[in-house]
């Protein structure tokens, strides 16, 4: 398999052609949500992302496998001021679990990329699922001697894994000597600084407070794993020691994905991924979204318009098309303006879309069809930039309509190549979904019957003279929102925008 | 709280009053799907019983964690024509992965609990997330010494457990001298059969054969847990040692059930649930449902109509009302008769609901509307007998359509209560959505704009004595499947069935 797709490799700074490990076999593995909480917005746009990657290697006709992990090990507490008999004296029922507030945002989570339509990955492994292979690679790096025990707790040697493989910091362009000095480390008051060698060590392990309540027994007393740990594990287990890609965004580049490649060469001599792709940030009318500016809306809100910041709903594939309309490795801002225009865009494709089936062909085309597709395709492989493979979906979009409008021609080779591509390229790729053709499909067949009814009715009426009908029923349609357009084959329908 | 609900308990083979045993919480723990193949309709018919019990607690006003494993610690093995090096050679992409199976399985059931609007659990723990825990539990059972290891394998010892406990096989009604003499065991031939004391023992961790796939380490060598263990320790873990309901499938009583009753005790003297509820089968045309039988259709196959033994596709939405139209503890037969006079049945239940924000309150009522809330709960209290409750909400029907029609009266009192309660519990309890509101109101919105028009027309017509007009309307919209009726406050219209 002779690959044209070139990504941006965050690890070496370069754009790079991306050459998979054993076609037609690829490796993603991509950072996946922290179930504590409502998904973020920002979160969402990095899932986007990959999913677009996800189905555009799948176009290529990569096999990939595809694993998203969920952090489910979360670090809630009991309440601190109840003694540790008092809670053991409470009934298991009445307990906080921990697992019941994974359920409820895993679900909710599920939902969002289901309306979002992205693809479920091939394998969705929890942290939880797997601390017995997190003991096991603790073991192994202890047994390298890059990691070491204090009461209870495994940490990572970052100077001495430093002086070996030259590369703590590569990835997110720190320099080791500041880290391990101390600087960049905001949280060196937290728990367990003492008990490190260095202030850039991480754990690996840690050991678990009386009251800390998700804990699991290991060679090293009760704990819990650190956090970094679990996505080298499950990587490692699913996709090899070295795999083609790793995603996630951009704010996981430190410590965590540094972490990440640390552990896996410390362990297997390997560093894991090949490329690393990290995806940018979120903003809102601007500013950096956030609970504390109140701009923090959650997904289901944009889909209702539920927020003061809203000033419409805007559907899942509205949105889709929104975040498709900036390249990943830029910022995107959400505004309302911006999101309207997404709208306007959105349901202009898909009534292009609508209309390809019924264009007629004619002996040539006046736009080149094939050029079209290339640059389509050429604009996916320079790193996904999906703006600009839009753009170009656009122009073909305008064509339809000239052809639709019988104002240009278009040649039945074309005509039978754009039947085929472009939908599926839109639906396939970009993944954006006819969410009219989705709801009520009896409802639209009723709707269209009864307004062919009323298209007969209102002809028939100025066959008779009778103006003062016909007028009616463009009025009374243009109050329920739809329009009529009279054309050389007689009257369509249509809603208004 | 003071319950009226009684159940059957299948420990005891009575009728049991419910009795939370620290109420207002309850604890129910459901075996959910292996997820290695499709979901069975007769594990759905299982899930939604529980799912009608989970409702029906939470209406009554308990706090219930609701427990449902996912079974995917599987068992499947490598290719045994190929050597252990062969495999080793292979990049880890090449290789099969038994979570991808389980992926594709887990999203597919989700889709069809959701489809038939199943609440999720509160907590959906699977097998591969409890290894340390199950682990754990097999040292907790070895150290009463009532297992015993043989070559990496640990065995439960029924004999010795049924000296202490006397209640191996009580569940299950089988004389466990019989089991213990080899008698039921069909599988004696089954590897690990030599390494048993006795042929009625089980495994509760079992060492992987070289091309086992799915293993974890353990202190007695690289194996994989037996399949009854997770339940017990999930049950334990998230609900405690003793908690209310255990549900399932009769299929699982005998060894499941029984097995998860033995582990329990040896392990914490205690038998884990309180109650013990089985749901009965499914079988199609009469027949039990089965591959070989060719009358194995799939929940998905079932929704789109497409299998040879169905006449037409059937909604998630009339299956739900026909599998409540049984009770939970007889078995159920599937026919194209039946699942029709469901469809019939949903619907009219769904149009008395649509008439209810529109009925006007009389002097008095003709129906004795307390009683008929009275019966329907006295019903549910009955062992969930779901198929009484909803005989009485069609009494109800028929007497809502009545107060339409202004052939009798109900009081503003009773109208304001009903209106209330009904939909709440249909949809609440019942889990019954109007799955036509749930599809395209912006469709319904404007069909109805555009059917008002219609009438309108016709009404014109009809008033200028152009009868050919509003003949041709009225047969237009038959056509198109729609029934205009004309009554003392003008003309409606209404889908055909």
């Amino acid at each position: 398999m002779s690959s044209t797709l070139y990504v941006y490799n965050s690890y070496t700074g370069q754009k790079e052609k991306f050459e998979a490990l054993t076609p037609p076999f690829v490796g993603l593995y991509v950072c996946g949500p922290t179930v504590y909480s409502d998904v973020h917005l920002g979160n969402c746009r990095t899932f986007l992302t990959f999913d677009l990657l996800y189905r555009y290697l799948r176009f290529l006709g990569y096999k990939v496998r595809y694993v998203r992990n969920i952090t489910d090990a979360g670090h809630l507490e009991n309440d601190a001021d109840e003694g540790e008999d008092k809670i053991a004296k409470k009934a298991r029922l009445e307990k906080l679990e921990p697992m019941e507030i994974v359920q409820r945002y895993t679900v909710g989570f599920r939902n969002v990329m289901r309306l979002l339509n992205a693809l479920p990955p091939s394998i969705e492994p929890t942290a939880t699922g797997h601390i017995v292979e997190q003991i096991e690679m603790v073991k192994q790096i202890l047994a390298t001697g890059l990691a070491y025990e204090v009461n209870g707790s495994v940490y990572f040697d970052v100077e001495k894994y430093h002086e070996k493989y030259k590369n703590y910091g590569k990835l997110s362009g720190r320099i080791v000597e500041e880290l391990i000095a101390g600087a960049g480390n905001e949280k060196r008051t937290l728990e367990g600084q003492d008990e490190k060698r260095n202030p850039a060590d991480f754990a690996i392990w840690k050991k678990a407070s009386p009251n800390h309540i998700m804990r699991w027994v290991s060679p090293w007393g009760e704990g819990f794993p650190g956090w970094h740990l679990e996505c080298s594990v499950m990587s490692t287990k699913y996709l090899g020691e070295e795999f083609d890609i790793h995603g996630g965004g951009m704010d996981l580049k430190f410590p965590h994905h540094e972490a990440e490649i640390a552990q896996n060469n410390a362990c297997c001599s390997k560093g894991g991924a090949r490329y690393w792709m990290h995806g940018n940030m979120l903003t809102v009318n601007g500013k950096r979204m956030g609970k504390s500016e109140g701009n923090a809306f959650l997904p289901e809100q944009l889909f209702a318009g539920d927020h003061p910041l809203l000033e419409q709903p805007y559907s899942p594939m509205t949105v889709r098309f929104f975040m498709l309309q900036a390249h990943y490795r830029s910022t995107l801002d959400f505004t309302n303006a911006g999101l309207q225009a997404a709208e306007k865009g959105y349901k202009r494709l898909m009534s292009a879309l609508n209309l390809l089936p019924g264009l007629k062909s004619g002996n040539s085309s006046d736009f080149d069809w094939d050029a079209f597709r290339a640059d389509v395709l050429a604009a996916m492989d320079d790193d996904l930039n999906s703006p600009v493979a839009l753009a170009h979906i656009f122009e073909a979009v305008k064509r339809i309509n000239s052809v639709h409008e019988q104002k240009e021609q278009i040649s039945a080779a074309h005509l039978e190549m754009i039947q085929q591509w472009l939908p599926d390229f839109v639906q396939n790729v970009f993944g954006l979904l006819n969410e009219e053709e989705q709801q009520g499909n009896e409802q639209a067949r009723l709707l269209d019957s009864a307004m062919q009814l009323i298209i007969d009715l209102r002809a028939e009426a100025r066959l008779r003279k009778d103006f003062g009908t016909s007028d009616l029923i463009r009025d009374r349609l243009i109050g329920s929102g739809i329009q009529l357009k009279d054309g050389k084959e007689g009257t369509t329908w249509e809603k208004n925008d």
